[in-house]
């Protein structure tokens, strides 16, 4: 999975990918992109950091994806609290991602700009599947609609697990012909993970590597018993 | 809390900042900077990388800062290995930051390069609040000055933990009317949360998430019972 | 040591290098690299991030190590991925790095585009110490060859692991004065540490803090009794 994604997010990212044993890559580089673009199986583009290079490398990821067949997913972060990031998100959106993954407030604030009713409606606009987390997540492409209540507080304390959340979804979404079913299965098993670290986490420092080791060390059982999905 | 801070330091400031119950964000791209710092209840601006995005940053962020009236704080990591950096340090230093943090080999570094006698003539003179962190903690604003003895030998010994620790005083400051105060009681719950972090840790891989657990789990009474200032 | 190197590793390369007892650096800003690399004892040039702002750098940190007499250590991530990256690679090597070090897949793209036949070959060609890290690590000058068999499976499942562990190699240079010997105690302390933070570690997110500790609290005689070198 490539990833372009922001500074706090490399490190939790590439962890989450291991553990689920993806292989990482994010380099930005517009030299060599299309190399590890065309060689990747998805691509993530999270747009917690818009500098100048990131804005290209975006572009040009996207590009390549679109013209090798390689899926692509989007993370607005923070879409809600800059009129610039807003505006590129919904540009985005029309450049055919396989999934939108964004919170609530994010959610909405694309949803306002676009004039759409909700995430079932944007979903079916944009062709796209949209996933709103939250408390409980709901996973849309406007058609089919799946809600998650799987989870951990602490899963909100603690730096880039939503961002890296995305990133495994990426790593499913190449595994499967279904987006829907992928970003389902996704926040089903990180959730049942968050859950698993959650127990007798000291504290959201803690917790976070509990995290990786939770979702390297889960079985097929493990997420069959935990899975709280309607 | 917007930060614009050193590649090194994101992760562990921004988890500080949520264990304290404060919203990082940390964004350097110059459309938005604006929309971002408008937003936040105070800034930071840590020196430890220096390229040239984040200088435009941070002159663009401390302007928007100065405008809005929202507090900023300085963090001149290093300043004492580049000519460049302590001469930027010093410029910053006339465009009235809250609070200037920095090791004792930083002050030193300014203080010579300003030709003041110390922390509490470069206060003075500046019109700023200083802490000089080391095993013991000298906060001064030129007239008042506190010694915080609190902390713990690992805290040296991980990357960024006090860059991080910067980045929740300016939630401190944020939260309070006197940048003194404030700085103060960051110094110390950060010291306190430090022995708590460091009895019984293995060493400074598990010492940093200690830290951040103890960060979010302390009580008044800890602190209280735990603080030596004087 | 002054580390050029990727988004994901610095934090860990920070640390592990403050857990030898080493002073890490970081800055690529293009005014103050001289400063930084001329006050240092080794440099790392890692090609995980290749953006022009770290072309740059590395040109510059480079020439500057040469300059001075520094020694300069080479870890080209991912070079079999990326035309650009290869390239890059060679054009380094012949540029005097005191080592190479790369896992198997990378020393093979790079002896591909040299027409080395191996890394014996391309140690002996580049007059440099190629590391080429695997299950076994195996380190040569061209005509010493030394096979380090410690490590643990759980270095590979999380980010930076490889990348610290050459900055750290830079400390171990810049200690002796025999690059070969300084490499192979590298890759053994490291590999000894590997094998005492995985007893015990529930999967690839603590491990990652218990090899920091590890590190930090091992003995001469856990390295001696430990170390499988032939």
């Amino acid at each position: 999975v490539h990833c372009i994604t922001n500074d706090a997010a490399h490190v939790l990212s590439a962890n989450m990918l291991l553990a689920v044993g993806a292989v990482p890559s994010l380099t930005t580089a517009r030299d060599e992109l299309g190399d590890f673009v065309r060689s990747a199986d998805a691509v993530l583009i999270n747009l917690g950091t818009l500098d100048d290079q990131r804005l290209e490398a975006i572009d040009l990821a996207v590009e390549a994806a679109a013209s090798a067949g390689i899926p692509w997913l989007l993370d607005p972060v923070f879409c809600n609290r800059s009129r610039k990031r807003v505006r590129l998100a919904c540009d985005m959106l029309t450049r055919a991602p396989a999934v939108v993954r964004a919170n609530e407030r994010e959610i909405e604030a694309i949803c306002k700009q676009l004039h759409a009713s909700g995430p079932e409606a944007l979903a079916e606009s944009a062709g796209t599947v949209v996933v709103a987390s939250g408390p409980h997540d709901l996973i849309t492409d406007g058609k089919r609609r799946a809600v998650v209540e799987n989870g951990h507080e602490l899963m909100s304390r603690s730096t880039a697990i939503g961002c890296a959340g995305t990133a495994v979804m990426a790593a499913f979404v190449a595994c499967g012909d279904d987006a829907f079913d992928a970003a389902v299965c996704a926040m089903t098993v990180i959730g049942v993970a968050g859950e698993i670290a959650g127990e007798g986490a000291a504290g959201p420092g803690s917790f976070v590597h509990r995290l990786v080791d939770a979702i390297y060390c889960m079985t097929a059982d493990q997420i069959r018993q935990g899975a709280r999905v309607s």
